[in-house]
């Protein structure tokens, strides 16, 4: 099944310029949707750990089904104000300005062995503060998996030393 | 499995004198999350239905792992600017101000049978606009289920004529 042919593209979203990459044509095909979290449960099906790990809002798409089907438990990252105990937080540059994310502090004991899951991997700068969440917390990230990857935008030269794997390189 | 013992009371959230169910506590255990899903899976398993809805963001994660596992598609509802294909809007009450969700125009054909998944049933409104917006598209709203339900704000009063399942009541 050729997943790109069920993502549609949208000029000049969300700003002049920008050509986004729509996903809710994937997820509204049953088998497209099903066939993407398949591939991406294969990715991380072999590995050892403990917890899958994934952003606010387009992450909890792709990384609760992964969870749930490899018998993992899900470990939200949010933005702020949205957890209701004891968070750490996480900026992180943008274009312009900065954005922020949260992680429960008692979401992952020191020693755990955990899967980021997102549907993008664009600059990296999201996955990068979301991996320094982790690893504040005492968590190993083993391996980062997204759905779309970017790949003028060099995210992963941002993600050194972690493996990354993306289903769908633009 | 006794899913209440999973979830957290945090007192105070998001404002004085609210005592928040907190869920993330349920969906870090693998079983908790498992059997949560399984039984909203249940709930709907028998229906004849084409598409599970759920919106942004706790509604992606129960919808999403039900619709996988039920072979339907996704279809999200988001907060405004975040779709990025021509939208509806639905404007809905609170108790100081309104809020605002939106469904892509094409999300729905008419006649669809639709599951509306949600964590969350409270005062209703949230649920009611939702359950507005997919009528509008011509789809036909065969049940509504939730995780929870605060049962005193009788949200149940503002879903008249649609079937409304949940699995934990408060």
């Amino acid at each position: 099944m050729d997943l790109k042919k069920l993502i549609r593209d949208i000029p000049n979203f969300p700003e002049e310029g920008i050509l986004f990459r729509d996903i809710t044509t994937l997820l509204k095909d049953p088998n497209g949707l099903a066939f993407a979290i398949d591939l991406l449960c294969d990715k991380v099906r072999d590995l050892d750990f403990d917890l899958v790990v994934g952003p606010e809002s387009r992450g909890f798409i792709f990384g609760v089904p992964v969870a749930y089907n490899l018998k993992k438990g899900f470990i939200p990252i949010r933005k702020p104000g949205k957890l209701p105990y004891k968070t750490h937080q996480q900026s992180y540059s943008l274009e312009y300005g900065t954005n922020t994310l949260e992680i429960h502090q008692d979401a992952i004991e020191p020693g755990s062995k955990v899967v980021l899951i997102d549907d993008l991997l664009a600059t990296g700068g999201t996955n990068k503060a979301m991996v320094d969440l982790i690893t504040r917390l005492g968590g190993e990230v083993v391996m980062v998996v997204c759905l779309i990857e970017l790949s003028d935008l060099k995210g992963r030269e941002l993600l050194t030393d972690i493996v990354v794997e993306t289903l769908l390189q633009y």
